[in-house]
């Protein structure tokens, strides 16, 4: 490396964290001693805490990235003889039917277009036409192109016609406010490594106790059987397989940051602040999001590719990230984007830096026109 | 914490790593960004190399504990047809069990004492008996008591009756020798945070290539499809889903200093120096190795616990912590016992400490008579 400085992540995860956050990693911990086996329980409780799960939830940390955490929710809570509901409006989506194929769950793929939210209307009419679906499994915000889907609105509707909702809620836990009080769920999905800020590696499911302690033998695999992770972990406190006790330490002081920064409305309104402030100085270089303010979340925001033919993602990336950025490539399938993230250890001078370091990118690459909307004009 | 320094563990793995490993997490890394996946690359070429494994046999990493990527080498290597021969001396060998019952995967559970090892003529009278038996699971080293199986005589027996060998080398991979070229296998699975003394939270299975191509399809979880995450990294280099960032890079300084110490004849020879000062320490305190020198892998030690009536576990476990060292309970279910690991970045110097520690629990807790042989005698 010739730069001092790292580039600055801006990724839903794996994000820039705090150094306070990495230096909890400098201390190796017995996965059988108790002074790790607190610190798990400490985060877990922490974690319920942050949606007011009370006694009625449970944390069940899982190793591995989020989409295991996803899988094992699915695995776990929907019975063999179930059928999910997921509202489709994107790759994140997209990934939880084919859990479910791989994992011989029966499955209705609600298809939505990749800039409109999953509504509560549109879930109750799927509901309405289909009396054998048993769960709803909903992306909260759906990273492939930034977008929010009505999360409380849904979880109203699956409540009042009975239905588990399972919420992946990778890219908006400790973000964007979720209460079970108001938005109860059969069971949440998040990991150490977005929002939260921490390093990835972890994933955890919070699950409604009663229904967790239903689904004994349901799972499909041993190492995502949450019941059995559950169980051993009440009985003995520790994991049944070797933690990752590096990263436990690391979310451990993520989470200590998060509790001092305010929580989630704190966290959210710095994320909230960087994405205007994000979208703001693109436009100025004329740059249009793909979304529309309603749903887009404050946690990655998708922007046309420029119209320029001067115009390379690759090259652009490159030349971005020699400016001390990394940014994201688009995932949608119609229309060539990049994304750039808003969320992790940066406020909104990083924000005003990228915007900066993109418009002088423009000028070294000589792209004059950006906005596609603008060349049709 | 009142101590400077953390407590040594003595555990195998997780393990204490040298500062300059941990050092290694202090940096974040974008897991779309080249830098980070040439260091995935990097680590999976020279994981294959520590086998010899040449072009016939790749590295797919996983995210996740050992077991989850020993689920995943069963689930994705073994048919859905296919029949398990499980020679079982231990804890880990019946974990393998248990994972063959829950992937559907017919198991024959080959029941050998705890004490002795599993050898090539049990294993080809098993598989005379049983025509059926496609594959066969061997735990290397068992670390339940600390045993050290035959592998190299097994995957002979394997070779001549064309079954395919899995390898759960977690313990022994880096620290004992193995060569695919006189020891094929058709998967090996280890993990970042046992002997090559990375920090916990990836797995990884070498596999050959052409058996792992042949498994598409097979693997009963999209989280642990290896034949997924391998052709996807081939064709991006990318990891399908977001990877454990820090936890890589670590793993990528540990493998730096593997090959600065002088590979796996160097690390081992630093183990069995370990494994010999400890036991021999031990054996001047009266305490006896629960198993035969000829068994006996220099990875962890089981100890006979002390038959005076004033030992009792979690209160030595305690003492012997608070002078700096942390141990392990028993894992065996006839004879009460507890284990002192030999692994990790420490080295003679550490045994004969924890040996001191030991002898001064001893004294402190009023023990007098260590042997159970002694006290027969």
């Amino acid at each position: 490396m010739i730069r001092g400085n790292d580039p600055i992540l801006l990724t839903p995860g794996p994000l820039t964290t705090s150094l306070e956050t990495k230096q909890a990693m400098l201390r190796d911990w017995g996965s059988w001693d108790a002074a790790f086996n607190q610190m798990t329980g400490s985060v877990c409780r922490d974690l319920v805490d942050i949606v007011s799960g009370g006694d009625q939830y449970v944390c069940v940390p899982l190793q591995g990235s989020g989409t295991f955490a996803v899988e094992a929710a699915i695995g776990n809570l929907v019975p063999r003889t179930g059928r999910v509901l997921v509202p489709n409006n994107g790759a994140y989506c997209a990934r939880i039917v084919r859990i479910c194929r791989y994992l011989n769950r029966a499955v209705v793929d609600l298809a939505i277009a990749e800039d409109r939210p999953a509504t509560a209307a549109a879930v109750e009419a799927a509901l309405a036409a289909d009396a054998s679906i048993t769960h709803v499994a909903l992306v909260h915000c759906e990273t492939g192109a930034g977008l929010r889907n009505d999360l409380e609105g849904i979880a109203q509707v699956c409540r009042v016609r009975g239905k588990g909702l399972i919420v992946d809620a990778m890219s908006s836990y400790a973000a964007l406010p979720i209460d079970v009080r108001t938005t109860p769920f059969e069971a949440l999905v998040g990991a150490s490594g977005k929002c939260l800020e921490g390093v990835p590696g972890m994933g955890f499911v919070i699950a409604r106790r009663e229904a967790l302690a239903a689904s004994a033998g349901t799972a499909h695999s041993l190492a995502m059987d949450l019941h059995d992770q559950h169980v051993y972990m009440e009985r003995t406190t520790q994991w049944r397989f070797t933690p990752p006790t590096h990263v436990v330490a690391a979310l451990r002081a993520a989470v200590d940051q998060f509790i001092a920064e305010g929580g989630q409305p704190a966290r959210g309104a710095r994320y909230a602040a960087n994405c205007a402030t994000l979208i703001e100085g693109m436009r100025a270089l004329g740059f249009r999001p793909f979304l529309e303010p309603a749903v887009q979340a404050p946690i990655i925001v998708t922007f046309h590719a420029p119209s320029d033919p001067a115009y390379e993602f690759s090259s652009f990336y490159a030349r971005v990230r020699a400016r001390g950025y990394i940014l994201y490539p688009g995932k949608l399938t119609q229309v060539e984007t990049f994304r750039v993230g808003c969320i992790g250890a940066i406020d909104a001078n990083e924000m005003r830096n990228v915007v900066a370091a993109v418009g002088a990118t423009l000028q070294e690459m000589g792209i004059g026109s950006v906005a596609p909307a603008l060349r049709a004009a």
